[in-house]
């Protein structure tokens, strides 16, 4: 415990963002896949404010903005929506007399935890404290102005500027940090005698002045931190800005990326030593590349695990599987939920592998569908077969022994097992168990038809025949 | 009716582009689909000129062009090419002696069609109205000179141009407006005594200056709109801004891109709300997609329609199709002309699918070809099944009924119609109609041989063997 | 024979690279595809020295670095690393006494042959040559000071430049030429009295002007010729500014490229007339493109050729083929090494051609597999349709004659003959040759079981039961 103790985030999420010209509430629209409130939430977890004392302001489409915020903190509806002032009047009643508040923003996702943390060490448990952010061109913010000794006196809006003070560069990002008995004292007596009738949250500045009581600052380590969402190009734009931070970090600890400009991470993406990324790829949820792993260009990957030394080539799309080391993959490999591919496999071009396990040195090289089979050592999967898994109500599991040769174009029909060193014959329904070491064969005997003739081309009949 | 009537356009089109180190003409190179000259027709079709009133001046390769420009616009050739004042010389005897003449150049593409009035505008029926737009760097371009009074009195090559006429940063953009009747005089009038013995339109300023006609400037909204294209390099610039702005104007309507830079769009892409598209989708034709559509990476979609809710895989190639609905497509779907897909539907991966109609909730997820294809609601086209619709001379139909189930590795042969509630064993090859609730097979007896030996491996046979 | 022969050679290749947090050694490292001590080898070897009179300076994984230069230089390690001096003085006794040596880095692989031969003739046998540039922000870099006279008097490392020298914009790039004699006295004097106990080279600037030796300096044409690689950062940046270069060039030949920035050539890229390239594409190896080649988008091709007329559709992957004149490949079209196709030939969705011809007219629309096979003219293999070319030990060769015809889903169990005009039956597993001009057909009798009924959906059991 300490002077800011107990600490309170209000983060603020009730606003329509009309600009984004979308159903969906703007906070809940997703920066590299995940939504810029759960930014927020996920970042300040650090704070160890925990979900009782974070409190979300909610107002349009409110209740779909809270079951996103699910249990990772309290909702507080703001309805009607008359102001920042008024969002943080609504949460006041939920919070104790002693502490810190620490006001955020829902569509500023970027903001780091060593920020927020500065920011309330700026208040110390006594003070104000603005996150403020000096700006080459500050036209349309809030200007800071400060007195001779450098003590901020007001926060001024654009328009209400004076000609000078619309060269103060430094301006006020929305996030304050406050103590919290003073804060409600102070927005409970905010007022709306403006045009537009809403209570603003900047007007505790003038109070602080008025009461004696210091207002500080502190200030993002970077510009990307106080960068909100309005509308999509500036969702687009903070979504490239974080996704070249993200590939700075990644080339940062040694990966190598054919162009920067050109990955895109939607989740955590944890690489070995010497990785190597080409054009193109997408990464989403949680990947992890072993060292060595060399993915090529145009790769979509998901949810996966790819084990050291393995080569996954162009086109791949990999969602939810797991890939031993020294394997090779694609290029056009699927590998959907469920592919749990052994060290030394190999999936080839036009491959589907769906709840499967494949085990070492395997091969389905070529235009085939493995799905609920379980694949044994060596096994050769030939080129266009098929695991015909679905009876049409039911899916049904194939077990492919190890060493067993599957001719092309095969159809097994599960429930089906191939024993230990069994060849199929190309070709073949195999709808009944196949005994190890043998051949099995379902074929028919080929005929030639010395008197038949190719159709003709038919003639084009007009519409009056 | 009013004092700038008639209007009459004449398109600069004769040019060889020698930079451009084509054998195409230049002004049908294509901009995001389209050729350079074609944006400029069709642009200028809102000026309500009409396609009497437009002459294309053409002569490099003009038969090619003359081709292309088709019925919008009557072309007038230029044989020799002897400068700009020349092809307009061609152009003249096709003008009347009243209203107003529009000159703009077929190589630049983006002028808007507000630029174009505004300058005909500044015509006003009586003046030479020249585009002019200031350069932060004018090397190399016709400076515009001006007197005290603000009065346009040449126009100066670069290589003419004074030390101090040299930072005039106001220059020519090569389009012009003029009284027709004096336009045709004044070209007329023009001479060639200079060294490559060609006549520059750009000369009757200096004949309007001493003539006492008035010099007017209008301006365009964006630098863009004057630049033309030379060479690869300046084409493939251009094309970038024309896909910043294009993607602009999207994000603008509230569509969401990943990347605004990863979006190239040749033709019109029309959005319902929330839509997103992903990194490195390409949009040919003309492409409409519903609300809530969502198309993943990599996808090339030209000339389709794509209904709400539907969710678009990576990797996907559309092309002349329909998807209605809450369908889900790909990844590595292909869907080729006359694809029409009802609600609900799902196509998966190595899928091709061409002039077929697939009613509601059909599937065909794996490995897939369905072509000249009627398909029934709730039908299942198992992984790796084919219509072979084409005999090697002509195209079948092959029709599916409602709630049918083929199996994997199926071939319809078409002609073939499989009746409602039919089920198709897996491996089946069928060519005669499968009665309605039935199970049709065309399957062998599976048997094995215990005594049969897989090959060894043959021995490398020398030369001399 | 000049002032300057004869001439050698040193590359500075020793250094770990520590911030590439790799272990590969960095001057290994690739930039488009080629690595970087590689790129330096190639472009020095105009420079006529040849492979005796070029010494690699190894240190760091030497052996492995050693075995990338081959025949191509002699290598010299240095062992322990003492810094740039000491890493010269392990090469100075391969010297001889006479002659002209010019040292260059390992790590800046894109200084021009020209930049080199400069720096030579600055050297001019006689004189200390200095490869210096003129930098925007010098911070960092060790600053040339010169004499009134413009006399270079001194290299002054960042740290301990006065506040006036810092403000020097020209600095040193690492490359110098000497005459040979002087050099090998000059750096086996140098001292290591410093923090680092390291062997300086530049300190030999000191030498030459104490010793009266006059110290002459050439340039660069561009920047990106000295830079050099010391991070995944630098590598990509590098990378980037390469691909540029590469994409001006082509697009200066005439080639159009939908975007510049996406484009990515690793390798030689050869282009005909009116080449287009659309967005994404990969270019590896040897890649020749005829007149009028197409490329689509996020297509990945090596080492292969395409013939006048042939258009490459989206998502292609070819490496290690050949294709004709007037072909249409693609989508998603894979073609292997040995895949050699003559002109006119039409390969569609996902099929795969590994070491096959296909003669001219021959087509393969979808979903199939040619191995290891030859296709006569105006074959149509089937939709679905498969060489079974692999026994599982063996390799086996398949023969379709002209005009062949294969159905759907067939498996050709090669070895095995197709003759002239034959007609394989759909879904036929065809094991022996196939007489020309007949229907070849293996195919069961299909049947309808009236009586059957479809599976039902299986309870769910409960782990009790």
């Amino acid at each position: 415990m300490n002077a800011t103790s107990p600490l309170h985030v209000i983060i603020m999420a009730a606003g329509k963002g009309t600009r984004m010209k979308s159903r969906r509430p703007k906070v809940l629209h997703p920066l590299a896949g995940k939504a810029l409130l759960r930014h927020v939430l996920d970042t300040m977890q650090g704070l160890g404010a925990g979900a009782e004392a974070t409190l979300v302001i909610t107002g349009h489409e409110a209740g779909e903005v809270e079951a996103a915020v699910g249990p990772d903190a309290r909702c507080v509806r703001q309805s009607p929506q008359l102001g920042t002032g008024h969002a943080v009047q609504q949460a006041v009643p939920h919070l104790p007399d002693d502490g810190v508040t620490l006001i955020l923003n829902g569509d500023v996702p970027l903001t780091r935890l060593e920020t927020a943390q500065a920011l309330i060490q700026a208040c110390a448990g006594q003070h104000l404290a603005l996150l403020t952010i000096s700006l080459d061109d500050a036209t349309g913010y809030g200007r800071i102005v400060r007195d001779a000794l450098g003590g901020i006196r007001a926060i001024v809006e654009h328009k209400d500027a004076t000609p000078e003070q619309r060269h103060i560069r430094e301006v006020y990002t929305g996030m304050m940090a406050a103590p919290t008995a003073w804060l409600k004292q102070a927005v409970m007596a905010l007022g709306n005698d403006n045009a537009q009738g809403e209570f603003y949250l900047t007007d505790i500045v003038a109070t602080a002045v008025a009461q004696g009581v210091a207002v500080r600052s502190a200030h993002p380590a970077e510009a990307v931190e106080v960068l909100g969402v309005n509308s999509p190009l500036q969702l687009a734009e903070l979504e490239r800005l974080f996704q070249r931070q993200q590939a700075l970090a990644l080339m940062e600890a040694g990966v190598r990326l054919a162009d920067p400009a050109r990955i895109d991470v939607r989740g955590t993406l944890s690489c070995g030593q010497d990785v190597s990324i080409d054009i193109g790829c997408v990464f989403e949820g949680r990947v992890v590349l072993g060292d060595n792993v060399r993915i090529d260009a145009h790769c979509v990957l998901a949810d996966c695990e790819i084990a050291s030394g393995t080569h996954v080539s162009a086109f791949c799309h990999i969602d939810g599987a797991r890939v031993g080391a020294d394997a090779l993959i694609g290029p056009y490999a699927r590998l959907r939920p469920g592919a749990d591919l052994a060290a030394d496999v190999r999936v080839g071009n036009f491959v589907e592998i769906k709840n499967s396990r494949l085990a070492r040195g395997a091969k389905a090289n070529h235009l085939a569908y493995l799905g609920d089979a379980t694949v044994g050592e060596r096994v050769n999967f030939g080129a266009g077969s098929i695991t015909a898994n679905y009876d049409g109500v039911n899916k049904h599991p194939t077990v492919i022994e190890d060493d067993v040769l599957v001719g092309s174009n095969c159809v097994l029909i599960a429930p089906v097992r191939l024993g230990a060193g069994a060849t199929i014959g190309g070709g073949s329904i195999i709808s009944k168990d196949a005994p190890p070491g043998q051949l099995s064969i379902a074929r028919t005997r080929q005929v030639s038809l010395s008197h038949w003739h190719r159709p003709v081309k038919k003639p084009k009949t007009d519409a009056a025949g």
